[in-house]
């Protein structure tokens, strides 16, 4: 059905998309590539939400050798009236004789909308090349469209016998340089960092992104000037957090998730978020909030008890395990507290993805498999 | 100073050392190659203690071919009397015209020796040819030899978390059949298995190498017929082991480290060792009391308690950590049971040299960077 051309320009808009990875959120990542043959007459990527899509920029470029040709979209091209028209107008205008999606639209209610103006128009359409490696473009974009909640990334660092403080609190610098590092490209992909009070109050963290940390590799497609912070989620229950708290000051917005608003006054870019009555912060339906607020991709730097209650809620979708060459001994503090195992049958099985050494420290990337029921937690009591 | 024909002939010799893996304990591992120019004329390796060395089998092969060949030794050709004459003697007599040895005697006592006895025959003779290949085939043997103690690795399992039972005590089956197969094969390696009266009466464990689990690519140089018990080495201070344990019943031989023998009957092939008279058995006395036994690799099989209790007594070489992608929480039974840490100074630091998946399971291979001290610990009342 595909050619090794078509798998050959996919491959080059897969390529391309990844270009906005750190900027489009919460809009997702899309790559165009307009190729008469094999000959590329004109490629694009959507790069910031509110700017052009990935096909606008490829049919510009690819001006009239566009007609007769194929375009490679790494995702069905969008039918609503936005900002811009909709792209599949666009690629009819434009007369491309051929449109290869690599997926439909991860909205069913309006998946195949876009297909649908093609077709009408005459123009031949095929899905599915190179689905899996689109799909995992965005995450976030895809899971929030599909059930209502954003993409989960839960990270965690600890001693290679999995413990994070010693039992007096001592931590500090568990894990490597590089490994820090590579917590920054991952925070910058992400629409929020999710935190705890606890959190804020133990370590007065900055959970922002630093480019200078960024590492050379990822400061060449992501210039300083166009920085991007992901929304700062910080759970706390009990009104703890002070505007006299690091992250409050920093660039870039912050939620405080609470059960009532104080009246202290913030700045213009901290809003509390009032969330329902309850024995602490209902972290399912803080999830809903946060997708509401248009974050679709969170990466969540807390403690044990946040950590064990976004997996006991079944919200976390992949786990990022630091490990330092260390032993800290079973009187140091653990990692993840999860509430009333009292068989294995009930323990959270993971699918290990990927495993690799960041400087001198181990990186293991897992999925979640099954989660296990629990009551709602006071997560942010830790 | 070494060709390129002088480093295949060495990599051939240290691969044809591997053969005796699992059968030359004490003895270390040698492989030897004659070749005459880049025609190898002959070759050999130690197989079992008792048997002819390595360079014996190599003159075998080659017969009047040695004559003016180079022999390519893994380690410096032996100058003792025992159960066969000197290996150095054998090659003179064969009229070798060069010897290159990838390392000398690690005996401080000894090395030389050997080198000395070609050299006053007009051989030339040189060192260093992929020495550290050649040393990481035996580093018991060696170990043993610079210190007088042997070579431990420690083998632990557990959760992502670093958990080892529910809080109830349940385990059953963290890790895979990959990751148990795996450790038949270290099993396999060792002199012996040790563990402690706490695991023995907990789990009734066998500790012994099964051959139908070593896996085709073991099996396939190590025939059933060959099958070498590891001793296995169990730390009872206070007399619980029982003849009615299993491990008791099983072929080989079973040490029992205890502060006093008792009187029940047991097997002809198992030893109550006493220690010295002490709260509890002290580590480093049963390691010098274990090389005397001709046990100078060792793998150990235990609960947290042995395994801080090494790590704090300096006596760990080696950490082999398999991890099941499980999470199981901080109320769960934790990895390494280390006293008195009060600082992140005092925290042991390892250096990791090999991470892999074991099936579904991570392994994570580490050295220890540096220990700490400590009293000495009960490591057996776990």
């Amino acid at each position: 059905m595909f050619s090794s051309i078509d798998h050959a320009m996919m491959l080059r808009a897969i390529s391309l998309a990844k270009n906005g990875q750190y900027t489009t959120t919460p809009n997702p990542n899309v790559g165009c590539v307009i190729a008469y043959g094999d000959e590329i007459v004109g490629e694009g990527y959507h790069y910031r939400a509110g700017e052009p899509h990935a096909e606008v920029f490829a049919l510009r470029a690819a001006g009239e050798k566009a007609k007769g040709a194929t375009a490679y979209v790494t995702l069905e091209p969008c039918s609503h009236y936005g900002r811009t028209p909709p792209c599949a107008e666009a690629l009819v205008k434009a007369g491309v004789k051929r449109v290869v999606c690599a997926m439909v639209d991860p909205n069913p209610k309006v998946a195949g909308r876009g297909i649908a103006i093609l077709q009408q128009a005459g123009i031949e359409v095929q899905t599915g090349l190179l689905e899996q490696d689109a799909e995992a473009l965005n995450p976030g974009f895809i899971k929030v469209m599909k059930t209502g909640l954003p993409y989960l990334q839960l990270k965690l660092a600890a001693s290679l016998d999995g413990r994070t403080a010693l039992a007096n609190g001592e931590s500090k610098w568990i894990t490597g340089p590089a490994a820090r590092a590579d917590v920054q490209r991952y925070r910058a992909k992400a629409g929020a960092i999710l935190s705890t009070s606890a959190t804020v109050l133990a370590d007065d963290p900055s959970l922002n992104v630093r480019w200078q940390e960024l590492g050379e590799d990822v400061q060449q497609v992501y210039p300083q000037a166009e920085l991007r912070q992901p929304v700062r989620v910080v759970i706390d229950s009990q009104n703890r957090v002070t505007p006299q708290h690091r992250l409050i000051s920093l660039p870039g917005t912050t939620l405080l998730a609470r059960k009532q608003a104080d009246t202290l006054e913030w700045p213009q870019d901290v809003e509390q978020l009032v969330m329902p009555e309850g024995e602490g912060i209902d972290l399912h339906a803080l999830m809903i909030e946060l997708a509401k607020h248009n974050i679709n991709h969170i990466w969540v730097e807390a403690g044990a008890g946040l950590a064990g209650g976004l997996l006991q809620a079944g919200l976390v979708d992949e786990l990022i395990l630091y490990q330092a060459p260390k032993l800290m001994g079973s009187d140091s503090r653990g990692l993840v507290d999860l509430n009333g195992l009292v068989s294995m049958a009930q323990v959270p099985e993971l699918t290990i993805s990927d495993v690799r050494m960041v400087g001198g420290d181990v990186r293991i990337t897992s999925r979640i498999q099954h989660h296990i029921q629990s009551d709602l937690l006071n997560a942010d009591k830790e």
